[in-house]
């Protein structure tokens, strides 16, 4: 089975979800400044969620590159990650609406959670193809910014009762740790592109 | 006439069907979690049509994977599966919408009948086009699932009158027979990779 | 200047236009089959435009593989048909939701027209590049389709004020001239797959 | 890390801002030429923002086309880009439903001027990783017209305030300056192809 349909497929998902967020910003009747002030919160979710499906993307594209071989359980468990990715516009949409009320702030950190769980799902499917001595078993058991978000989650869910403020701070927080960018496959790789300049055709 | 448009094409169609469905979740406007009550039955019959339009991808691009040369034909019997699958979304909303009432849960199933009926006219016409000695048609010929799908449909669709439940729980069935990696074109083909690999570019 | 961009661009903007037809079938209140008569002229109108945006789709594919060099008027030429493609969602749903009232039939007819004409400056762009002498330019000297579809679409601007059932026949009637495999390019090659052959990668 | 996932998933974005931006187009309840008429101002600014995002997509294309490497930086630098393009729609929308009122097209400069921004930096981004002697650099360091459209913007965004119509001349004025087809990156390559025909792969 080849990887590129994957990462094709994947990457079409991904762009729709990510451009479709922005439907929730609903073109405001009035016609000057005072009109956005509703937005506000919706434009800001918007800008979180942008975020955060940026760092999908960008991840997915690394671990999609150590991959040599995608067998069923990838292709499933990529499926599932994307599901999950899916409701991130319909929470970040509920979520700006209501002002990050406590519900659907919490409701924001379960979906994020569930898609870090599939994230991990992936991993597993990938490192039970490639061997758990590959370039990518290794690279992952370093990773503690895989191990610290869905702890962080579990702790903003339940916090959005008390204050949604600070489950906010959390999200920022969890974006801010990836948005450093993620050298983990990079760095146990010495030469990626030296790896990749030995196939025949050029990198494009 | 070169497969890699079709597949990127057919990618793209397939991405947008799967995303825009879950714009049939309407951000309800409550903030608490009794709002999200009535969009229990919409997300059910999401999950159930993202595994079904998961389905899909999954088995064209198996099936693709084994085609050598597009014609005309292979071209039309594919636009006209993505056509079905294209309803997908609308009857995935109707039968959401309704709590599963018995119209919009058989025209669900009617139009997964179709959708079946037009993957297998594509297969006839990929196998048209490549031979009977085939590698796809020796795997399509032991494709008791193909075989399966839709007389399970065509018992759903009467049955959605007297028991919804019954219908839905048919179309559940189908999801989990496919689920099942679909390893039909794998087995048959000894060593995919080595075919792949006797190419000059790297599978990427 | 690279081919494959102006072929991946050109599929997505075909594929989101081809399915965001879709989202004009509104999901009805109803749950009996009634609900589903008033959306028989908006499904007819998506059936109809479904098949013209898979004729451009089918045709773009074999114009672009007969292309070697893209230039800015190429690109731009291919904007241009875009645009007048992308606004065939808007006037289906408006020809499907009035029933094929005149003025939206002779509206779609004009926009049908208008990517005709885009697609014959965009053929007129590819021969200016690849020369007087290509493969291209005798192809389309022979091309009587291209030729007599805006004539067609010429009378059945003015006729929709007359007869709407009339003018809807001559647009069923361009689909139907169109569905009919184009061979032009394939005819005047001899040997595509030679060619293809010749190059190091595989068709993939 | 490739660049083909980076040029696939812009592909993605551009292409459906590019196409969403017209389910603005709201289709009319009337059936005849009147009912079009509130739709004008929609449509004038759908066919801005259209060739806006057309600009912005071929001088993409150039940009990567002359890109070897990505690292972090560019990846982000590139959905910073997206990011600001994604909210196009919106604006646009915005300024159409207004008959071009003053806020809502001194936003849509805001916007255009911020992506502006963000391609910049985007190409100080490739710059850092390319080396200043790069091709890239070399051509860029004589890019009138990305220094002189910031320019325009700047005057046209307080200007909206005074004569709404003198900002949508210089918004016109800056589309038709990047029309004249961009043969900066061209123009520094000797010969474009010969680099292309040096790898092992034909152009596809």
């Amino acid at each position: 089975m080849v990887k590129g349909r994957l990462e094709a497929f994947s990457d079409g998902v991904l762009a729709i979800i990510i451009t479709i967020m922005v439907l929730e910003l609903k073109v405001p009747h009035g016609d000057d400044l005072s009109a956005l002030g509703p937005l506000l919160p919706v434009f800001l979710s918007y800008v979180l969620s942008f975020i955060f499906v940026g760092i999908y993307w960008s991840n997915h594209h690394h671990l999609l590159h150590a991959v040599r071989h995608v067998n069923g359980s990838i292709l499933w468990a990529n499926l599932h990650l994307l599901f999950w990715l899916s409701l991130v516009p319909f929470v970040t949409g509920w979520m700006g609406e209501n002002h990050f009320a406590a519900v659907p702030t919490a409701t924001y950190g379960v979906v994020l959670l569930m898609a870090g769980v599939a994230y991990y799902l992936l991993e597993r499917a990938i490192i039970a193809r490639e061997g758990r001595e590959s370039v990518l078993a290794i690279a992952v058991g370093r990773d503690w910014k895989g191990k610290l978000s869905p702890v962080l989650y579990l702790i903003a869910i339940p916090l959005a009762f008390a204050s949604r403020a600070a489950a906010g701070a959390i999200y920022v927080l969890v974006a801010l740790i990836w948005l450093i960018p993620d050298r983990r496959i990079e760095r146990v790789l010495p030469e990626p592109r030296a790896a990749d300049g030995a196939a025949a055709a050029p990198p494009r």
